[in-house]
């Protein structure tokens, strides 16, 4: 098993999402560039802008008051990296001839995609060897490039003819698709494109969205002689005579109308060589600050290595005022939303890593921060609220029980800029945006909350993350979140603090008391994901045949919502991402009740009760749901690999490791490591930045040590536990 | 104020829904019979056929497993009482003349519609009366007849041409439509029309629904010479010579293809004259058993009346499978759709007065019960759950927080067995439908509730009558309502009984103790609507804009459902189902506490609130909201009686009379009155029938006193208590 690499040799539906090149502004997904030559069934090849979506209007069977009245969706765009190849006049595809081997490789070092054919011509025996390499810059956001080398194998003398563009021979435009949306016709979700002349060797096309009417441009460059044809193709001629033909297209993006400046011109005529450098410079700095070294267990190595290229690839670098999608860039799936996800599993990896990328993803939502607020007026509520899925900053779910209602997105976004200020003391980031953000939400959550005589301090009528069970009260992952950050933001600040946003004392007070009588329905060590869940019917998950999972695609929310079922963790997420606050008494007893009746329906489910095991010194436990996690996508556990790759799943795997396996916690004043080797592993490394040092820590069954720049740097070998305190 | 007639001269569309005439299976809604002489805006100018429906695919912005896949839709149906006039070959209409005096009238008595108008033609003067009258036949449902009757005024000759049928000059075709589902595209809902010849004076016309393919047939005879056009339209030609013309069309209706029959023929051949005076007869008979009079408040009797007589026409005296929909035949409002509102709000002034219908109401559903067991079956439970709208028996609700989750249906129809039996003592239907209806939605709730070793049996996640409240645990009238249902069965039979339907000794003894453990949110003498509506915000109403009203207009589910704040009566409407059960302290303390935070946004709430006044011995309060309830349509209170009458208020006029005012209740083995008259009122009589006795009941502010056939009558003075004992 290489562990820097992914290899396949027949193209598969999972394998186009596994390796899909993205650098976070551009995804590009296609293992049959040539069309003709396609030899498998291959779902949507295509392009992808993060951040160019459209909008379709929502149909409702019955719409109530409020419900959000347009959809966007992410625009799949023909994928850029087709062509058509002929040999003397015949085209080269499988009807003339066929493969006689292939080959697909990924490499997360040089951040490469490699597709290698060898075809023979079934008339004469001659054989081309075709071979494609492309990469999305990390370096320049905006950049594309493809090098295609062809080599003829057996033969001297031929003239090859390639054509290359959106209108290629087997060519078929790519579809909008979300699962959740099956049945709706998005067929209309299509750039209609314009093609601008620029100079011979530049040209210019700008796709423009049905609905949205956003722009998105592309200059194309090829580094050959060649001319352009009336359909937008371009055409080149090559004598064969046993040399190679090496040709590279290189493309630059950019939201708007297209623009060809000197700088747009002078990074497209850059050699392949030259960006490819510059893209393993970047991949070599990357994995210097971040990379993970397992030693005795070499699916765990690969699995977290493939993660965290993930969410590079998914973020990118450099730029762009775009999130994460649920799929990053490497699929349709959710329309390329961006969820909670975000803040509470794909964050991490970059506060820990890469804090500048963590601020990013703080100011992807401050800048959405006035539809959030609109938001929260359509609901008669003063502050903001988050939508819960989104590209805009505009709410585009059409279920308000499982999004609307899922108003916990306030508290994550709260929870990514406490940590992210605990561990980073970006006192600039707090001071303009944090404190605002933490206001603002607090400010909804008083609204939507009311003080009960008896209970206290209740959010009614809430979703919590467990989407099994809906429209409940008290769910209480939602309130212990709103409490830590109510309680964060009244003991971290003073009203003075906050007087330019006009915080009157009232409401200070008022903060104060919902955090102080925050209601919770605990019976015991026992405490119930919300006021009426344990009243419920308890499921017997072993007796629901295999094939219904996952529950929501064969039963009625009636059914799920009434009974004791989880589609993932809910109240042990609470627990994992609060671990202070709750007792190891505590953590158990909900383990044990609610572990039982968890499907995993969800990719976001296991890493959390990976966490909470390892916490509990169930170091099996821990493994199981960790290799479930890293294999999520690479051995496509939830089926849907297809429709892109997990993000959550792999952010989950980097907090498994961390947080679970490594036992890493933060709070105001430390951050501390409490590390289970699992069963087989020898040795394992690991890289954390905390306020402005870089730590390496190498954990072995012996011994525990951290190396880098520390300050102070407390190891206790006997309880396994190094202290960082920087201060 | 006449007060067996509504009159008017200005067409409006709210008056073309209070002079619809309909017979429970045909409802015609036409106040411009002439289109070219239509002098006001009007909505959906139609004819509509109780139970011919289409269906429409709903779309979901984002489906969930199980939703209801199709929606029923009544069909409209062009208007069959429309046709042009010409006159010396200039047409009739308002460009050559003008209306110089117009009426509108419609009968309680004789059961015709009447439209006179006398047209002038501007060029000439000259001047023709032209009259209209028509009836849906309460003796024969299936019959329409129309007499036109056609006068010169002030000239001697002229040449009258007269074209009738579905396309004639100015004709529009009418569309469905649903309030609710605004925006949806119904426009192929439009029953496609093929002509059949029978004879020279027989035509037929089959309808064919586009996507239920459902027919539905007409044969049209008229009663004069003239012949039929190639449009399908039919003209004859009259000479005016000061005599009157005077024509008659009559048409048969029946769903399948158009057939001739002599029986249909000999139907289609009466005069004008035979029909209306069976109509008449008809009505003689209805009203001798059912009416009331009021002396002292003309506007109540007069609404009243109108209530009693709306009744008839939705459900009509004879045959058919079909149901009363939420706005009879007089609206396309609710897509034709039977709602609870049939067995809690309309069936009491039936099981009272017409118990053969009332039985009717009850085989509907019976029939129905086959879809009803498919439709547990789709949530996983046994038994039966009938859906929140329908027609054909299928769930036609694309929004299951409001119909889906208002389990309660199944106590609403257990509940009308139960009162049916009580006051019919009909053994053969209880024997032989009834059981199996209890014993059907009793096991649904078996299977939807659970006991809790805390609470006890519990029903989570439902939706009371109150539909701004949704998806809440232990609705108080849910619960009510079951036990009472689970109650009955349980006391009044023994398991042997019924034995042909598997019921095992477990399930009988878990029907008792779900009975005897149902459980209820209660605090004192107050009672909790649901288990958390109390610990929620409450509204005060005073501070909401009046024209934010409804609510649901206005505000997102979300805010609704987390506030106190009630759409309409619910746990009163359980007391008022269900006196017997609460302490006079419970009602009151209940009318205080939940009347302040009711909008009667619905129809159904102001009703419910008058009975539990009357009740309480508050005679203003009851006044005030029965008066509301009569005037319902005739004042236009809910603002859409355009969308048609609503059903539910007139129902609910007679039990506001009956359950209210009169004091009516009865259990297994009395009937008991106990009358409060409204101030003004000096005297009231008015007609029961229980178990096969006909009463009639006189109230003075002084005595109390019954006539008829009555074998045990107790009267007490003192208490003004009448006791109805025929045993």
């Amino acid at each position: 098993m290489s562990l820097w690499t992914i290899d396949a040799t027949q193209p598969t539906p999972e394998l186009a999402s596994q390796l899909t090149v993205s650098n976070g502004l551009i995804g590009i997904k296609d293992l049959a560039e040539i069309p003709g030559l396609q030899t498998g069934p291959l779902t949507d090849t295509v392009g992808y802008v993060n951040g160019f979506y459209d909008y379709q209007p929502i149909k409702y069977g019955e719409a109530q008051f409020g419900f959000p009245q347009r959809n966007q969706m992410m625009v799949p765009l023909p994928a850029p990296t087709r062509f058509e190849l002929w040999l003397d006049g015949q085209p080269v595809d499988l009807n003339q001839g066929t493969i006689l081997a292939q080959g697909f490789h990924l490499s997360m070092k040089t951040g490469q995609f490699e597709h290698c054919m060898t075809w023979e011509e079934r008339r004469t025996g001659r054989q081309l060897e075709i071979k494609l390499q492309r990469l999305t810059s990390l370096k320049m956001a905006a950049l594309l490039t493809q090098r295609i080398q062809i080599q003829p194998l057996n033969f001297d003398h031929g003239q090859l003819r390639l054509i290359s563009g959106l209108h290629v021979r087997g060519m078929v435009q790519p579809k909008a698709f979300d699962p959740r949306l099956a049945g709706f016709d998005t067929s209309d979700i299509l750039a209609h494109q314009q093609i601008t002349s620029f100079a011979t060797d530049f040209r210019g096309t700008t796709f423009t969205a049905s609905h949205s009417r956003q722009q998105l441009s592309t200059v194309t460059h090829y580094d050959q002689p060649g001319h352009w044809l009336a359909d937008g193709n371009w055409t080149s001629q090559f004598d064969l005579d046993r040399q190679p033909v090496a040709l590279t297209k290189t493309i630059w993006h950019s939201l708007g109308r297209a623009t060809l400046t000197a700088l747009i011109k002078r990074q497209l005529m850059q050699p392949f060589a030259t960006i490819a450098a510059a893209q393993q410079t970047a991949l070599r700095e990357f994995w210097q600050t971040s990379d993970i070294q397992i030693t005795g267990d070499a699916e765990s190595q690969r699995g977290i290595r493939f993660s965290q290229f993930g969410l590079l690839q998914a973020l990118g670098i450099h730029g762009g005022r775009q999130g994460i999608a649920a799929k990053g860039l490497t699929g349709s799936g959710y329309s390329g939303h961006y969820f909670w996800d975000t803040e509470i599993y794909e964050a991490p990896f970059f506060y820990w890593n890469h804090p500048k990328l963590a601020r990013r993803l703080l100011m992807v939502r401050y800048q959405q921060l006035p539809h959030a607020k609109a938001y929260a007026k359509s609901l008669g509520l003063s502050g903001a609220l988050f939508p819960w899925r989104t590209i805009n900053g505009e709410e585009s779910s059409a279920y308000f029980p499982a999004s609307t209602a899922a108003i916990h997105i306030d508290a994550d976004i709260a929870y990514l800029v406490i940590r992210y200020y605990q561990i980073t003391h970006d006192h600039e980031f707090m001071q303009n945006y944090g404190v605002e953000l933490l206001l603002a939400t607090s400010r909804f959550y008083l609204g939507y909350g009311n003080f009960d005589p008896q209970k206290g301090f209740v959010l009614n009528t809430v979703t919590g993350p467990d989407e099994y069970t809906a429209l409940v009260d008290n769910n209480a992952y939602t309130n212990y979140l709103v409490q830590f950050e109510l309680r964060y933001l009244t003991t971290h600040y003073q009203r003075a603090d906050l007087q330019r946003y006009g915080v009157t004392a009232a409401e200070w007070t008022q903060f104060k008391a919902a955090a102080a009588r925050m209601y919770f329905e605990k019976h015991g060590d026992l405490i119930a994901q919300d006021d009426s869940f344990l009243t419920k019917r308890r499921i017997n998950l072993n007796r629901i045949p295999r094939d219904h999972f996952p529950l929501l695609m064969h039963y009625h929310p009636l059914v799920l919502y009434r009974l004791q079922v989880l589609k993932q963790a809910d109240l042990l997420l609470a627990m994992v991402l609060l671990p202070e606050q709750f007792s190891d008494a505590e953590v158990q007893t909900s383990y044990d009740y609610y572990e039982p009746i968890t499907t995993h329906d969800s990719s976001l489910s296991p890493a959390i009760y990976a966490i909470a095991a390892a916490r509990l010194g169930q170091a099996s436990g821990a493994t199981k749901f960790f290799k479930r996690t890293v294999n999520t996508d690479l051995e496509n556990l939830q089926g849907n690999t297809a429709d892109g790759l997990h993000l959550a799943a792999m952010g989950g795997s980097w907090i498994t490791f961390a947080w679970g396996l490594m036992g890493l916690t933060v709070d105001d004043h430390y951050a501390t490591l409490h590390p289970v080797l699992p069963h087989g592993w020898t040795r394992c490394t690991f890289k954390l930045r905390y306020r402005q040092q870089r730590y390496a820590i190498t954990v072995t069954p012996e011994k525990l040590s951290v190396s880098g720049a520390p300050t102070t740097v407390t190891i206790d070998q006997k309880q396994r536990l190094i202290t960082l305190n920087p201060e």
